[in-house]
């Protein structure tokens, strides 16, 4: 339930509205806008008998949200959610990051050569796992604590913010002392106790949508995190399940529209695992800033061949040059563009 | 299985390759390129061996083709088949057509107001259905010759090619009379006795994905039709089967480029059906030509909210303009463009 | 719209409340039970004022069917419809029938072998298809009028009624000759055309289900055929597309328990092409009859290594009768029974 | 990779090969069979020479296992393997048990009501949810360790193993400390790091497949337990995510046979999560026995009406008992029987 409040109302009737949601047995988190603030009431509220609160001073409406999810539906609030993950890497606002880097972070000299060819290519933060998702126990999983200094190492060379997965509890909490945004793997979408943990831990998070989650599945698990008090969350298109062997996952890209339009959170699009083909991302990722992604998360290795892992959808450095470039050309058309070359000078220096 | 013939290869030389081939058993096509002809053995090539044939003179090479689908792929004829549906209305090269109009014809009036909206919002065909597939019996099931009088009247008007549905035998030869491009709509896409009647009628196909067809289905059925000796075949994503009931469809648009790496036949992209909601049409539309798509076809209405059905899907006159405006930026953007307004002045003034 | 009468009411009440349905613009179609006579009204019910008719004479209640099939529908028929395809072979009672066969006719031999061995097996009815709907332009695409005649053979030789397929509407005819039950085979589930010619012939109709059709898709087209007067249908699960290739389709056999509680059709599944392998038949044959089937439609071959079509799934003789053996034990434990062995000792010894 | 030993080695030799293969940097794992034992190299073995083991004494074989698992397959093991979670509660024999009970523990009264009910009804062992995954994070999320204490509390009433689901580190070691099985949710299947804990805490596990898991999906999970060295692992068929509207997931019967060809790991089956209708569980969970399942779970709550989640496909109590009786019918039918009734005496008179 949304209690929306008169345009004058003042700091004492808001309170007043907060004061009995709280004696009415929930919580009532107000959120002050351009126009007016609203107070929205936090908890379940099929039982909540709104003429109550109507009636009250300085209310000018009560909107019942009936959508399953609720902060982060664009009722709740209507401007777009900015999340930055770096000085002026900012997703949902005209600006378009392009986060990429290498599945795995593998070595030193891997990752921090990744890191120069991203910044080089233009692209606007790093991505590269430590904490590895494999579908076989026996496969590489990813070097760990090991990984996230060799991250930090990069981000200290080139500038550039850190996007890495986080798999458990105590993972979590590794990542969120080195990366600047933690991403949450499809495999994942519906682990609800890594979504509580990783809520409460206050870092930006890139929520991907599982490979069976429907748009409204993908928008209930963003409330776990936003129900936590955490609202940097960026939402992610990555491929789902299809009876098609052509591609390893089917990119649904009118799954962009489709948030923006229900949430006011930003939604990027991960062309590499969208479609698994290398030679398929670029125009895919093409077609994602043309449906009107606020970002792109690509794979991208210094050598794809001698990758541990989805090499067969990682780019060449020079590929992800042509990426950024056609990329800012699409989004030129649409009115928006994709964020200047990101790092700092002196990191780019040192 | 193909025969690669060197580029100084005599039309003798090849006259007794097609002999041969011949003699076999088999029909021998032979294929005219820039640069040497290939010829191309039509019939089950499981039996044949090719050493026979390898070792006459002018043979450069023989490929054996193992993909299921053969004249439709780009190993048989490497450079883009271009189809056109009326003057300078050419799918497959840089220009890109949009094809736009009701779901259904309606009357006199709607039909001829719809061509000249289409007209005037910058795109160079008309469609419009006459037949059509509805799920129920008791559903408006078009007006049927009538309704291609009037698509006739509509393209007398307006100079616009008219693209329309086929549901039957003699329902494509009177189709066939009228029409300039005879569309195959997704639940036929493999009602194999309509893809020979078809195949045979020598006019311009439009050939709809089904809902649950792989690529390879697609390409598999679009074989039908060249079987019979029709290379004017345009194919068409239309949205496929997904268990998110968020879109009517679930628009596949890595259909786009892996076709056309697969095979030499345009593909164009429908983002009315393929969405199912009027408001994703413009962007989904400006993604279909961001990844490449050779044309659009496109569901617009003069008046949605009256429309005999798909009113849900379709766009205002004035979207369909809006449309026409950002896919030529898109297009202009990738190094392509959006094919010039169609139909004669003469018509426009008559 | 259901027109109920009383349990009392005349014929002349009957016959005015068709009258009134007549002079309304539609049809009124009576439909005696077993306690009471009900009028369907056939056509498009969304303009009917029904208080007019609640108030004739005889007239007990007024149902509008707000589904979008009819006539299919258990509202519009409570009792189970029996579709007898040969002496004693019914469907939708308490007896179960197997019908078997291979998946193509391929000469005299092979098909009198697989009727004799069918009908040695203990099932009650052969299929064999002449014309086939093949992905492949150049896959062997059956014999056509050649196949229906030898069908007509083996079913003099063994007694057994014939089941197979229509491809187009010239073949229809030809098989409405020849055959006992036309089938309508998955990939025209929605050919409209098609199930507007079969309707009209006046046989038995076996309607698999597309491979991308929900139960509410293979109800409408079933409708389809009750909508042309014929009410002799069955309807049959064969499995539909999902991600996961282990199994050539998903054999959905839930769909069992939802289409009989929706509709009083018999509903069989063909755990053939619902798995496509082989050592996958029985047990699915056995847990489709668990689940409630009214029969199962099965491939069986002489020699399915040497099968022009489909061997990899066709069951060998001894494994067909394994399976009756195996359905008739389940079927008792379910309360019904295999339908005995068909065919006269007459026909078996002429 | 599986080192087959002679039917006549010794230990000796036996020891040896363990030995060779711990110098390799591997650990070498002897599996005694009936026949003859074979020892099995845990790790990735891609760089392994097999020619320096097969050429030691005692040695018959060296078999490479291509598939991506390793110890969950039949190659690794042919015998069934033999899950026992209570006192003659075993699944993977010739018996079937039965496993049912409430969605959530919701207090003393329900679980213990629920736990008696279940006996009385024949099924063998009682489930019930402590911690939820629920998709809102406003929902009920399930009563925690109390719920476990509720459980317990209802076994020593019954005499009912108990299976209850852990979701993360934390609650799968206080799962491990009440219950008798630890479940792992279908949205959890590839949680990898919950699959490692649990796989190490020596209690026998249920895991049921993913939404989105294929067989081979499914398969690998279940490797990450085994490879931590338990392989007391019950696999779950429980629907999967498909495009039709009408069940609340499509329930993939086929996986039974699937798995149990692949796996020597039982493989049961659950109609409740599998249809989400109540009136479709009896069916469906008929057909689940007579497809070869090794179990089923089934929700049953002694209201359903008044259930805190998933009310609308619990079975009424008197429909488990129905179950039960009609399951042992069929088991019967194809030559297994449906465990007996489990439960001390002692404990259903403490």
């Amino acid at each position: 339930m949304l209690v929306v409040m008169k345009t004058d109302a003042t700091d004492a009737q808001i309170a007043r509205v907060i004061e009995i949601i709280k004696a009415m047995g929930f919580e009532g988190r107000p959120m002050p806008g351009a126009q007016r603030t609203t107070v929205g009431l936090v908890g379940n509220d099929g039982r909540v008998d709104g003429s109550q609160i109507e009636s009250l001073d300085g209310v000018a409406e009560i909107i019942h949200v009936s959508r399953p999810y609720k902060q982060v539906s664009r009722e709740w609030r209507p401007e777009n959610t900015l999340v930055e993950i770096g000085p002026g890497v900012v997703f949902g606002g005209t600006d378009i990051p392009i986060i990429a880097g290498p599945c795995s972070v593998e070595n030193e000299k891997q990752i921090v050569l990744a890191a120069q060819q991203v910044k080089e290519a233009g692209a606007n933060a790093l991505r590269g796992g430590a904490f590895k998702p494999r579908s076989s126990p026996y496969s590489f999983q990813g070097l760990g604590k090991k990984g996230l200094e060799l991250l930090a190492l990069a981000r200290k060379e080139t500038g550039l913010p850190i996007v890495t997965e986080a798999l458990d509890e105590e993972g979590a909490h590794l990542v969120a002392e080195y990366a600047d945004c933690i991403q949450i793997g499809a495999r994942n979408m519906q682990n609800y106790a890594l979504l509580k943990t990783i809520g409460k831990l206050g870092r930006p998070v890139l929520l991907k949508r599982g490979m069976a989650a429907t748009i409204v599945d993908l928008l209930m698990s963003a409330e776990y995190l936003l129900a936590e008090g955490n609202m940097q969350v960026i939402l992610c298109e990555r491929g789902i399940r299809s009876f098609d062997p052509s591609t390893r996952n089917l990119f649904d890209l009118t799954a962009i529209p489709l948030v923006q339009k229900l949430s006011h959170l930003p939604m990027v699009a991960d062309p590499s695992h969208g479609t698994g083909l290398r030679d398929k991302v670029i125009p895919m990722g093409r077609a994602a800033i043309a449906a009107g992604a606020d970002g792109l998360l690509v794979e991208m290795h210094p050598n794809p061949e001698q990758a541990m892992s989805d090499g067969g959808q990682s780019l060449y450095p020079d590929q992800l040059a042509r990426l950024v470039r056609e990329a800012r050309t699409i989004a030129t058309a649409i009115g928006r563009s994709i964020s200047p070359s990101s790092g700092t000078a002196t990191a780019a220096n040192g």
